[in-house]
């Protein structure tokens, strides 16, 4: 099993995703300014990978602090959360694990300096555990949504490297495929950052599961030739309402997902919903450095001078969601009812 | 302006598409193998384009025939034809300047090898001539389409560089330019071959036409966000129902275009109309080398091993688009009926 992030001995170790597909090399952070550069420049991405990264990194800064006095502690504790809560605004399980980890320290609180720091680190471990868990879980319910022989898309990567392991979206292809199913894969290269090229592709390759890379754009052809059954994606964030963000390029397939009533799954942790947020419109959405646009694997693509934008994600509005599958159960529209069960259920 | 091809003392030069736009180099084709070469490797694309490479190319290969009889002569032209027919399936123009030099070759029987080979020349330097005429006049009937103001997203390359000169869909934006009209362009890069961000960015920038490079999942967020006017892209073959062969994303941009209520304006010459094709169904689609798909400037992206697929082209359906746009005139549907018009106008 890919082991995308772990805690060892004082450090936090993961995958360098800007490696692969081509070196499968590890990266060991001992600071936590360390983990929050592996943040910033996608060494590690992935909405679900994102949380556990961020409530690692709170327990590697605070291991590290020299501090004397639970007050500096309590002091240094929220500066090291609010600089986590400044690298990515749109993965809404980064501001989750902030949570998390807030909670078990005023939890900790007066108990003495090492015992806080002990904590943090064990709910940190927790957070990458239960990430898993919900995964195998996710699979389960996911399977049933997928039959013998379907062939599959899939956007950017929501496999074992964007989670602590196992995957959401392809969660549910590995657990369809555990239980004997057979499937195949078309996996979007995923510009600007080619996640599904250089991630799922791996990934798939590594399973053994039948997969066949496309460019983004020919998504759309494939599926007016019927050679696309379903689509299944993960999600950075789901509004209250079911709206969801997910990679650039994810409303577009929605649009023509829906256009061949072809259903479209997004799959995801409950981690990833975010109640507080009633709709998509209020979804913060990341914009990146234009080179990732005007560059591919180093080389220049475009004449110099010319301007590029990159927002880092879109927006699928919940009509065009056929359903949203967590460890909880699936939920399909009215969302904002369904949505609600689920965390009854799962609280 | 940009010479993408011209004639000269028994040669055809083309400007090296694959080095844009980084090199500015020039191609000297001294014998009909080696047009056939720079149309396989996409040294010279875009459908009237390869019509006018073609047709010099046939040129050129007659030119060179140490042939001392009329029958020797067309047994080499009718091979040469072939020859030509086979290079790549989906751009009419293609075929349509076979046939243009064919009717040529047939109304100069038994005048003399010699007068054969000279007005096979004339021919070929005409047809040329006519497309950037056409380009022109396609330009003035469609800048009355885009108003002052407009956001406008093209597709691959539909410029200059796909044309004798001037364009199609970027002769449309340079006319609408030229009477003073204030646009901006977004440019879908177009993978896998990036002719968006490596052609029509070049082009765009030397004429100082405001643009922005984005990857080709992005359009459908842009159209969401209520910041793109219209579609223009140009076309490869359209049916005689309006059907619409060309490079690959255009479909889906279409269905976007058509969920946002965005026109989609297709802009052609009347050779790139093959009536012979009653609908897009019949239209070859072009499956090109996977490589393409798995390297990108030389870099592979994927994991060794995966497969890729690779359909150049694709089929918009004439129901997603508000006109196409002429040397003839604009036609809206039904399809059927106005390009009948057309062909009678034109003739």
């Amino acid at each position: 099993m890919i082991k995308t992030i772990y805690w060892t001995d004082n450090a936090v170790v993961m995958i360098d995703q800007k490696a692969l597909p081509h070196d499968e090399k590890y990266l060991t952070c001992r600071s936590y300014i360390e983990v929050i550069a592996a943040i910033n420049d996608m060494t590690i991405r992935g909405a679900p990978a994102i949380g556990v990264a961020t409530a690692m990194g709170i327990a590697l800064g605070m291991q590290n602090l020299p501090v004397s006095s639970e007050e500096d502690l309590k002091t240094s504790f929220y500066r090291i959360c609010d600089e986590f809560s400044r690298t990515r605004p749109t993965a809404v399980n980064l501001f989750w694990a902030i949570e998390r980890m807030k909670r078990c320290f005023e939890e900790k609180r007066g108990a003495g300096i090492d015992i806080a720091k002990t904590a943090l680190v064990t709910e940190a471990i927790k957070i990458c555990e239960e990430d898993i868990t919900a995964n195998r879980q996710i699979g389960t319910h996911g399977r049933k949504l997928i039959k013998n022989g379907d062939n599959i898309l899939t956007h950017c990567n929501a496999g074992a490297l964007a989670t602590a392991g196992y995957g959401t979206a392809l969660g549910v292809i590995r657990a369809a495929c555990e239980e004997g199913k057979e499937i195949h894969v078309f996996v979007d290269e995923t510009r600007p950052v080619l996640q599904g090229a250089r991630l799922t592709a791996w990934e798939l390759m590594r399973d053994n599961i039948p997969a066949t890379l496309i460019t983004d754009n020919m998504a759309g052809f494939l599926m007016k030739q019927g050679k696309i059954d379903l689509v299944i994606v993960g999600a950075d964030r789901i509004a209250a309402n079911g709206d969801v963000a997910n990679k650039i390029g994810t409303y577009s397939l929605a649009v023509l997902a829906h256009e061949h009533n072809i259903p479209f799954y997004v799959v995801a942790p409950m981690s990833t919903i975010d109640v507080d947020i009633k709709d998509g419109e209020e979804i913060p959405i990341e914009e990146r450095n234009e080179e990732e646009v005007l560059y591919i694997c180093g080389a220049r693509t475009a004449p110099e001078g010319i301007n590029a934008c990159n927002p880092a994600f879109d927006v699928t509005p919940n009509r065009f969601i056929a359903a949203i599958i967590t460890e909880a159960g699936i939920a399909a529209g009215p969302y904002e009812e369904t949505i609600k069960k689920l965390f009854a259920k799962s609280n």
